[in-house]
This record gives C-alpha cells, sequence and structure tokens, in this order.
C-alpha cells in the first residue's frame, strides 16, 4: 500500500502544505476546470505514483490526478497550487525510468492526457505546435503524407511533455541531436500561475537568454510545459542498413569510431552486445527470428540520403570497417523489407527483452555517456561487472553518441542481489564520471540519479541550479525531490 | 571625446561605483595580476569602447582595460569587482556589432588576448578545450592535420569567447547548427569570482538543467566565460559548389524551400542580391572577376558528403531547382579551384562591400530571422525600402535558415539620412515580429536591440530572463545595459 501525502524526508516542518490542505487545492481545482477533471481514485493516484519500468519509485502518493484540457485549465491549477504550497508533478507517458514522475512529498499530480492537440502544422515552415499530451509516434503518422517527420526516437509510448522535460533523443540523436535541438519555443505555466512563451518561431536566433533550453531537460522543476513548437526534418529519400558482426566489443568500438570520423554522414550507429543477440535467436519476432544471427557483438548501421549517395557511403564504410576489423561478416538490407526487418532487431531489443523476463524479476534500466574514445573500455568493464552477478544483464549501445544502456533483470526479494545490481550500477556511474563522462545520456536524473549528478557537478554547479530554480519556484513546489534537493537553508522556515 | 566614467542613464542613483572607486579597484586588479596586465592608456580605452561595425556605441568607457592570463587572474577580477559594485565586460576580438561589449555604466572591461591557449585537443574524443581567446580560423589551422574542424564560421576575427557570448553561427549554420550545439561545457566564473563548470565532457547528455545553454548568448551577463569545450567535426570527405541566378528573389527563395524540404544533405544555401552580385563583377577580389557574374538574386549552394554522393545530390537538386523555377543559368564547381573561386565570392562579399564604401558612410548591418515561408517577402519588402532611401543597401541571406542580412551605407553627419536609416532597420525589426521571426538571427542584442528584444518577447519573458539574471548577478555588474535593462525597482537602492 502507499502512503497518504505528507513529506518523505523526515522533516520535522515540511515547507509543503499538509493533506489536508492539499486535498482542498484538489477540490478548489475540481471547481475550476471542472469535476471530471480530478480524481482521487486510489487505482489511478498508484498508477500515477509507480513505475514497473523505474527502481526509483517512492511509497508517497499524490492526493489527486488533475487532467487539465487548455492552457488556462494549467494556470487554474497552477494559481491554486502555489496559494497554498502544493506540489505539482506534471505527467506524460509515465515512461520515464528514473522516478521522474514521482510524487515524494505528494501533492498534485497533473496529467495531460487530454491536452493531446496538434495546434498548427505548417509544413512550409517545417514547423507543429503540440501540446504535451500528443504522443510523437501519432503525431510522424498523422504528417506522414507531408514529406516530413519529427526525428527523435524514445519509447513509443512517450508524449511531447516527456519529451522535453528529459531531454530524450535515442537511436537518430547521431544524425540528429537530441531533444534540445529541435524545440522551437515553449510556452511554459510558471509556478504561480503566469505564462511564458519562450520565444516566437525562427527556427534560428541568438536573441536573448536561452530559456527555451532551460525548459527543455528541467523535468518539470521549473514550471509546466504547456504548448510546443517543434522543427520538423525532411524524410531522407532513401534510407537503409548494414549489420557488422565483430569479435569483441572492443572492436566495433574501435570500428564504430572510424566510421564516425571518416565523416560519413550515418544517420544511425548502435551497438547490441552477443547477450542481445542471443535474444534475437530466441525470442525475438518472426520478422527477426528469420535470420539466424551470429551471437557476437554487432553494429548496426544506418544510412539516409539519395539512393547513389547511400551506395557510395555503404561501399565507403565497408572499406573502413575491413581496414580496422578485417574480415568481419556482413549484412547489407537488398530490399526495402530486409533493411525494415534488420532495423527491427535493434528497435524490439529492449522490449523483447523486458517482455520476455523470468517471472519474478524485475529491470534496472541505466544509461551513461563518456567521451568517444572511453566507450569500449566502460563498456567492456560493464559487461564483466554485470556477468559476475550470475543474472540476466546486456547492454545495447548508442555507440555514435558515446551513450549505452545497461538492462539487468533481477529478483527484488532477493536483497543481497538487490544490493549487488544497485553497486554494480553505482560503479558504473562513478567509473562514467572518472572519465569525464556523464551519469545520464538520456534519460534524465528524477529521484533516481540525484546523488550522482550531485557526484558529476559539484556543489557549485548544483548551488548554481538551485539558485536559478528558487529565483523561478521560490516555493520549491514544482515536482520538488527531482535533479537535486532543496538547499538545507531553505528546509527551514 | 568620451566622457570618463559614471552612468549614461539619467540615474540620479546609480547603482554602481564612482570612478574613483573604479579606479581603485583597476589599482588592486594589477596588484593581483601584474601592472602590465592593467592599462588606462586613453586610445587602447578608446579602441575598446568603440566600433566602427556597429551602430550602437555610447560615449561611456571603461576605466581601465585589464588583461588576464589564467582562470584565476579572472577570478581576481571578479573578486575585486564585485567587493566594489564596479561593472564588468568582457571583450574578444571586438568584431559584434550590436554594442554588445560598450561600456555604457563604465566599469572594467576584460581583454581575453593572453588567454587564447589550447589546453587540450582529443581528436580521438572529437573535441578540444580553449581559453576564450582562441580565434576559430587559427584553432582550424591548427588541427588541419587530424581531419576534424570546428564547424562555425563567424567574422574571420571572431574569437572563442565572444562566439559563445552571441551564439554566432553563419554560412555552415543550416548544415551544423548554431554556437549552442558545439559546446560540451563551459568553466564560468560568476560575478562574485566563484567558479562553475557546467558539466563534464560527454557529447551527449540529460543530467541536470542546460547551464552550458544558458550562458551560450548570454552576452557575458551571468558570468564571465573562462575556459570552452567544443566539439569538433570531421572534415567532409569531399565538397562542391553550385551557383545559380534567379529572376527575382522570390524565385530563388521558392527554390531555396524545395531544395530544404527535398532532404537533400546540403551544407549551407546562401542568397546574395542583384546588388551584391553587382558589386562582386565590379569590386571583387582577382579570383571572383575572372567570371562575369550574373547581376541577378543568386543562390549559392554548398553540397558535401563522398565524391559520387555529391554527385548525385547535385543531380537531384538541379532537377528541383529546374522544376521550381525553370532554365535558369547553373555554374558548378568543376575543379577545386572553381569551387574555391566560387565559394569565395559569397565569403568575401560583405568584406569588399564595407572596404570599398564610399569616403565619410558609416556602415548599418543587421540581421532578422523568421520562419521559412516568410523569407521572400520580408526579403523583398525590405530591400524595396532600402532601395527608396537611394543609399547603398544590399542583402546576404542564410536562406536555409531563415535569417538574412541587410546592410546599408550612410553619412552619418546628415541626420535625416540617419534617422530614415533607423527607421527602415526599425520596420524591418517589426516586420520580422509580425511574421514571429526574432530580431536577432546571429548578432545577439547588445545594446542595439534591448526594445525590439522586449517587443519581440514580452514583458513576461523578459522579466523572467531579469529574474535569472539578478538570482545570479544581484548586484547586476556583468556587463549592465546589455540585452534588457535592469528592472526600475532594483535600480534604487
Amino acid at each position: 500500500m502507499y502512503s497518504k501525502g505528507g513529506p518523505e524526508d523526515g522533516l520535522l516542518h515540511s515547507p509543503y502544505a499538509t493533506r489536508g490542505e492539499m486535498l482542498q487545492a484538489a477540490s478548489e481545482i475540481a471547481g475550476l476546470i471542472g469535476v471530471d477533471n480530478v480524481t482521487y481514485d486510489e487505482d489511478v493516484l498508484d498508477h500515477h505514483g509507480h513505475s514497473e519500468w523505474s527502481t526509483s519509485n517512492t511509497p508517497v502518493r499524490a492526493v489527486a490526478v488533475v487532467y487539465p484540457r487548455s492552457t488556462e485549465d494549467v494556470v487554474a491549477v497552477a494559481k491554486t497550487c502555489s496559494a497554498r504550497r502544493v506540489p505539482m508533478i506534471p505527467y506524460g507517458a509515465g515512461s520515464s525510468v528514473e522516478g521522474n514522475f514521482s510524487q515524494p512529498h505528494s501533492g498534485i499530480c497533473i496529467d495531460f492526457t487530454h491536452m493531446d492537440k496538434v495546434i498548427a502544422f505548417r509544413p512550409d515552415d517545417m514547423d507543429v505546435t503540440v501540446q504535451p499530451g500528443v504522443n510523437w509516434m501519432d503525431l510522424n503518422t498523422r504528417i506522414a503524407g507531408s514529406g516530413l517527420f519529427f526525428p527523435m526516437d524514445p519509447s513509443p509510448t512517450a508524449t511531447f511533455g516527456g519529451m522535453v522535460s528529459t531531454n530524450c533523443s535515442g537511436t537518430n540523436a547521431m544524425r540528429y541531436g537530441t531533444m534540445k535541438d529541435w524545440v522551437v519555443n515553449l510556452t511554459v505555466v510558471l509556478p504561480d500561475g503566469s505564462v511564458v512563451k519562450t520565444r516566437r518561431r525562427p527556427r534560428k536566433t541568438s536573441a536573448g537568454y536561452n530559456l527555451t533550453s532551460l525548459f527543455v531537460g528541467a523535468e518539470g522543476t521549473l514550471g509546466i510545459v504547456a504548448e510546443i513548437t517543434l522543427k520538423l526534418a525532411p524524410v531522407p529519400a532513401d534510407t537503409s542498413v548494414a549489420v557488422v558482426a565483430f569479435p569483441t566489443i572492443a572492436d566495433a568500438a574501435r570500428a564504430a569510431t572510424s566510421l564516425i570520423r571518416s565523416g560519413i554522414p550515418l544517420a544511425a550507429l548502435e551497438v547490441m552486445d552477443d547477450v542481445q543477440m542471443r535474444i534475437l535467436n530466441s525470442q525475438g519476432s518472426e520478422a527477426v527470428r528469420k535470420r539466424r544471427w551470429d551471437e557476437k557483438p554487432t553494429l548496426f548501421v544506418k544510412y539516409s540520403g539519395t539512393t547513389d549517395g547511400i551506395r557510395s557511403d555503404v561501399r565507403r564504410s565497408t572499406e573502413i570497417i575491413r581496414g580496422v576489423a578485417g574480415d568481419v561478416p556482413f549484412r547489407f538490407a537488398r530490399t526495402k523489407q530486409d533493411e525494415h526487418d534488420l532495423w527491427a532487431a535493434r528497435k524490439e531489443a529492449l522490449f523483447t527483452m523486458v517482455s520476455n523476463r523470468p517471472p519474478g524479476t524485475v529491470v534496472w534500466s541505466t544509461d551513461v555517456a563518456v567521451p568517444l574514445s572511453r566507450l569500449a573500455e566502460i563498456i567492456e568493464i560493464s559487461k564483466e561487472e554485470c556477468g559476475s552477478l550470475g543474472i540476466f544483464a546486456s547492454v545495447i549501445g548508442h555507440i555514435g553518441d558515446g551513450n549505452f544502456h545497461v538492462t539487468m533483470m533481477y529478483d527484488p526479494k532477493d536483497e543481497k542481489m538487490t544490493e549487488r545490481v544497485s553497486h554494480v550500477v553505482h560503479d558504473m556511474m562513478s567509473r562514467a564520471l572518472e572519465m569525464e563522462g556523464t551519469v545520464s545520456g538520456e534519460h534524465a536524473i528524477g529521484i533516481g540519479k540525484k546523488k550522482c549528478l550531485l557526484d558529476e557537478l559539484g556543489d557549485g554547479t548544483i548551488g548554481l541550479m538551485q539558485t536559478l530554480k528558487r529565483s523561478v519556484d521560490p516555493m520549491w513546489i514544482m515536482n520538488p525531490g527531482k535533479v537535486f534537493d532543496m538547499p538545507k537553508d531553505q528546509k527551514e522556515r
């Protein structure tokens, strides 16, 4: 069972409203945005306060979930909550993995399910304005006829509000960058209910502070994203895929580095380890199991451009890889179906693995990113450490960005194992930091990586973030307990 | 002659030190960083407080220019200035055009000439750490053998400190984005002398607030950039250039839009108007005058990729342009010399024009950016308005980004004309805003565009910037009077 409101961190004097005051705020909100748009249902609260994809859950729950239908509704929520010091926790698709939407100080959860409109699609400007509840795959389906698409590819369920707030990316980041590179402007409801638009609609600007990038990746701790204008990219004329198996992950990484340095404009460059490849053979979808995969560290290379251009890129990258790694086995997509099936193997890997996990086990999925030259080394050491646990553990890497994911499955009732898994994860974080990397390449910080972030950036830099946070959210009511903690001197009031 | 310190805005009670106190601070700094690194020479002060490229000069000058040689020296400067409420104005190459380094409240100018070291070049990580005084062309010469380069191309004289602070770009922005996309981390000296590093060295991250992007484009109003780690890009295997003349600028813009939408990975897409093309014929360098240029609106298209890929891209873009604009005259680079000469025509345009300007005239160079679909219209109207003045006026556009520059030359002693030029510029700004654009695509705000920025973003958004500024720089001593003004309630103390 979950706990019913109240702070989790043992503060004698909570800076926040009591449970009664929070409920009062919820009731006021119901009066403002409609009773049908507020729920106190315990199952709903539980669903909004917990994720089975995450190991960073807390037992505390929000007192209510509210469903705004417009920016004005969000303003009403913010004004009510700020008048009563009630924490506000924005909630998108619930697919984040670091406890980003958990509610350690209770408060009111804001679910954007009903803010799912495409406000304006402007193909001639190659941009689109959406509400935060729009799903990125739905958008791409909707605009498919235009020759444009939105090029990030996080979790298939992700919605734009969460994508903005976690600065998501995925396999396309090598070519297209991360979420921050695709946001033209944001309409944000600040904690006190005032509304700002970070800028108008130019694709390029050097006018004033980059507020857009301040809110992207802030995990809802500075304000509530209510409208998002996104750049769109032209669909490439053609694409193709090659898959190459290597004796060791270090060989794969060396080949990848040479490819990156060559300047060939790759669309994506991914690596999967032997464990992942074994899963494709045993548990992949029908399309994937048509092939017998080498159970070795494997690079997945995606090309895009004109058909002739790709042919030339494939030829040149084959030479480069053979020059580095010798006569390794290549598979090229000969047809569009081939291409689809080869890439499906990469795309379905994580899901296949998680949906086939042994009964009773949970998943710990985490990622780090390091400077390119250190990637092979950290992957090798991390694989070794995971391997020593005797549980299922695999590695998928966005090798073109120096970013990789480790996924482990373990029995959470086995306390010793849980501790060992946690130890391996923290070792991986420390190692990434020793290599001048980051503790989160694309999952943000949430609750799960707060301590690691402090290790990464130090007191001074976190102090500056706290200063900015306090200036925008003096009552510290926006998604409190995430990214970093409230400074001690502010806790007592 | 210039004025010797003291506030310019007629405040009865300046929030800053008196001229005597400022001189005292300079003398203290001399004690800390060496007397040879501080100057009071009036010519030097004048040179650091005025730009002939800018129409946003102020008569006030700093009391001294200081030349730090290390981050520790910068800390000493900041500690001294913050103890005495002395404004600090960072100075790079002095090539900015909006009065970004002018000193309306006097203070101490910090010149980074001696902080010109490449601290670490890491080809395997494709990154480099530099001090702010490094010139971008020097860096590229220095690392030329590595197969890597830094892909922004602002003014040839620009140094990285200023490039960061103005979020510069140039012709390569279409392919490579703007400065903010190339900064991995910054070491910043805050106004009180404390030092923060915005992050470690991952190429990709979603860990905590994006402090890097907050300082990029902040024009030194939040802190002093003392060290910069930059991503580098692989030099493309091959490049080429095509030049296409059109009957009207609207035809050129239509062709450009179709090229952008095609998904062909162009390296750059620039437009020059008939006036600029006429200048190439009459005043271009020898290499450029080898050709007789059509004196019509002209697109300059740069390709990059593999040799075969480019061949295919050129073929496809020719089809697209002919499809949109009919049988317009193309020039393709047949040799590397050809390619160099064709692109030189674009690159030397502004400089040729300014260095051949009529005696007694000054230059007003400004830029805006608008959504892609509006670019042709705003260029046409702006050309018409400039044309009506009967002075020299030309247009160069980074058409791939919706960004264009207007350059006008006029006699500043002619008050009526000065007013008319100013009026045309302000009309252009208003028009860009009506089209949901920005008043500065790549020159930042400085003093010159403060009022326009307020028009662009409104009180609420500027208020948020002021809130952030005040939280980081409570005494408002970092480059005061730039980007936006101090709120009235803070002026009285």
